[in-house]
Order: structure tokens, then C-alpha cells, then sequence
């Protein structure tokens, strides 16, 4: 019961809450973005001269810690905002440069790490993130701060059917490399295709069958077999890496 | 007043308890940890075979959701622990192969962070790693979670004075490689050097002027403008991944 509560009271998946610096400067420098509401302290306020069609309430740090969950490093900020509008893996796909990179996560539902994930995406100059709708975490703050201000740049599609996205995905002239620990190659042996998509499986259970079916190539990362896996936002750094400087 | 309270019904940093299969049997797998007590449901018991030197308290899923922090994902099991005994440069550097990557983290305090970087040090063959006492995470269930086992395995190094530490390690051969966003050279072109040291800075402000200098190179990791850094985990498995294949 009090963690329902507690839930509400930090905002809903319809109308998460963000904070801290990074999250709330990017928000409000996204067009796309609709803030509903912020609180500040005054030097916060100041700080980032909120626009004025954003209902502004100012408060004491007190105050915002008790709109956002536990320990939440607001930085004197919180605004609540609505997601972002769907993006279409087509339009991602025709507007493609010659050489592109996209991630795509199969299961990945940690906001942390898809967080992390959509920060190094954003830093390594990835066109997107692919998700499926059913098991991906939905904007939240936790995402946004971990994300620390990509959520706002990176594309992200939510599709319902993974497979069949990388079906359209493997049309459009990407190749795509999942990434396992029995993979037959080593990552940097697969990569050199112009267009690649990553492909990325939650810790543990990793890519499902189906998602695997769907690549063209299965690639390990060059890990020592003491270690069993990568932290998945870890995993996907180097990844990007990798087919950065491939 | 609540979370202190629920701070040490969790835990000290004197006696912390760990928590999920991967975390736990590694600490049982290490000889040099000693486990005080563990609880865990009858499969997790039967699972887990505990030896029989160490005192297992039988319990229910809810009761072990008391022992631990929130959400914690205790898959039945959680023990309490004592730290590890302190472990001193002279005797890694002294051991250290003629090839050998070690890390260096500058005021990383977040847990998951150290430990997902401890998990990629394991997973890439670092030789250990090696942070300032004061401003380093004390051992803790969230750490070891995060490490996924490579909390007992890795060899970790609290300095006092990690000017002097990076002075020693110098002189043991090691070409010090400070990651920065204005570094000069891009890190796979300062790689090279048989024995190297990775020296990162807390996100935010990196790496303080004192350990700077202590550095034989600054080098960035080759992001694009846009993004102002990477989360700090996924920018030590990146540096460790290109000094793996460098």
C-alpha cells in the first residue's frame, strides 16, 4: 500500500516527473517536450530561467524531496512533464544515413540501464534505440537522470514486435549482430558493414530465440570466461565503441 | 530518523549483507570472506549448499525482504558478511604480468558504479583496481549485487593518498593514462604501453588537478559534442575494452 502511494505521489508513468540539471535543462530545450509543471528553489529558478508558459511553483528543497522518490538528487528542480510522442522505426530508417549505427534491446527493463544506454547511444552518435512496448521501462525520472539529458535527443522506438522490426531493420541494409557470449565471432571480426543494429539481451537470459533468429550474425564481446556477462548498459558502451572506431 | 534506522537494519558498513545467487555464492566461493550468518528459503538453501561452518537461518521471502534494502532482489537468499582484508598496492604491483591494465578510480562514490566497474575490471582481466579510502563506497549489499561476484575476486586497492599510489605505480612501470573530455590524444592512440593504468574522475567534475598530474597522458574517449560525458561504469568498460584489444 504505501509503495502504491509512494508511486503516485512521484508522478505517474503518463505524467512522470524529472530532475536534476541535466534532465530538466534538456526537456525544456526539446520542442517535442511538454513540461506541465515545475517547482524550484529561487536559485534553481534562476538558474534555468524557466520559460514562461511553465506553470512555476516555487519551493523549498524540503518540498522537492517530497516529490520524487527516496534519495532523488533533484538539484533544486522537478518538473512534470508528458512522454515523448511515438517515433516510427520507418522514419528512423529512410532518413538513415550510409553509415549508421541502432541499438536495439530485447527485454532490457531497468531504467538505470536504459538510461545509461540512450546517454552512451547519444555519445557514441547512434541514430536510435529500439525497444518493444511490453518490456521497456516507460519514462520515468530515474530514466531521464541516468540518461542525463539523451532522452530528450535520441530517438527511441517502442515497437510491439521485435522480430518483425528487425525483419523491417534488415531491409533497410542493417546489418544485424547479436550479442552473446557464445557468439561464434568476436565483435570486432563482425563489424564492417556500413549500416549495423546491435542487438542486446537482458542480463542473464539474454537476446530469446526469436530476436536471435532475427540477426545475421551472433558476436561476442572479448570477455574472460570468469566473468558470466557485462552489466548491460556496460555491454552496450562497448559495443558502441567498438563499431565507432570499426 | 526512519532511514537511519532502516540503514542498520539492513546492514553496517562493519557487517554488510549481500544479497541474489550471483553475489552470494561468490562471497561463499572466497576463501578470504568470511560469511557471519545467512538466511534463505528451503530452495535457495538447497541451491546454495552453504557449508556447514556457516549459521543459516531458515526464513520466508518476506522475512528476507526485511533484511534488505527496498526492492532488493534477494532470489531467497542473503548473507552477512565481514569486509574484505585490506589489500596493498606493493603486493599488485610486485605481481603484476608484463602485460597488465589497472584502474584507478578518482572519487567514484556511486555503488552500482563501482560495481559494475569492478564486474567489467574482472570481465576484461584487470589486474585490480584501486580507489582513494575516503571518497570510495565502504563494501555493501548494493555494490556486490552490482559486481556480480567480481567483489571477491578482484583485487581492490584503498589507498590513503592516491597522488602517492599513482607516484608508485609510475614507478612500477605503468604508462598513466587519466581519462578527460579535453584530453589531447584519443585513448586508443595513448594505448601501447605493455603496462597501463586507467585513471578515472568522478562524473562531473573528473578527475582532481592533483591526480591529473600525476598522469603520463590525459586521453578522451571519442564521443561526439553533443553529450558531455559517459556515465562513469560504462566509460571504464569502454577504456577497458580498447586496452583489452589495444
Amino acid at each position: 500500500m504505501a509503495r502504491k502511494k509512494s508511486h503516485h505521489r512521484h508522478g505517474t508513468p503518463s505524467r512522470p516527473r524529472f530532475w536534476g540539471k541535466h534532465a530538466v535543462a534538456a526537456a525544456l530545450d526539446n520542442p517535442g517536450r511538454r513540461v506541465v509543471h515545475a517547482w524550484a528553489t529561487r536559485d534553481a529558478a534562476e538558474l534555468m530561467q524557466f520559460p514562461p508558459d511553465v506553470p512555476l511553483t516555487r519551493a523549498e528543497v524540503t518540498d522537492l524531496g517530497k516529490l520524487v522518490p527516496g534519495d532523488a538528487p533533484h538539484q533544486g528542480m522537478v518538473i512534470e512533464v508528458e512522454p515523448l510522442e511515438d517515433i516510427w522505426l520507418d522514419d528512423i530508417l529512410t532518413q538513415a544515413p550510409e553509415r549508421a549505427v541502432l541499438l536495439v534491446l530485447d527485454q532490457v527493463t531497468d531504467p538505470h540501464n536504459v538510461g545509461a544506454i540512450l546517454r552512451s547511444a547519444a555519445a557514441f552518435g547512434a541514430i536510435g534505440i529500439v525497444t518493444q512496448d511490453r518490456h521497456s521501462p516507460p519514462e520515468s525520472g530515474a530514466l531521464a537522470k541516468a540518461a542525463s539529458g539523451a532522452l530528450e535527443t535520441m530517438p527511441w522506438v517502442r515497437t510491439v514486435n521485435l522480430a518483425r522490426a528487425l525483419g523491417d531493420i534488415g531491409e533497410a541494409g542493417f546489418w544485424r549482430i547479436g550479442l552473446a557470449g557464445d557468439g561464434a565471432t568476436e565483435l570486432k571480426d563482425a563489424l564492417g558493414p556500413k549500416r549495423v543494429a546491435l542487438v542486446l539481451g537482458a542480463e542473464g537470459p539474454g537476446m530469446r530465440p526469436n530476436t536471435r533468429e532475427h540477426c545475421d550474425a551472433i558476436a561476442r564481446l572479448p570477455i574472460t570466461s570468469k566473468v558470466e556477462s557485462l552489466n548491460v548498459s556496460n555491454a552496450a558502451a562497448v559495443a558502441l565503441y567498438a563499431a565507432s572506431v570499426a
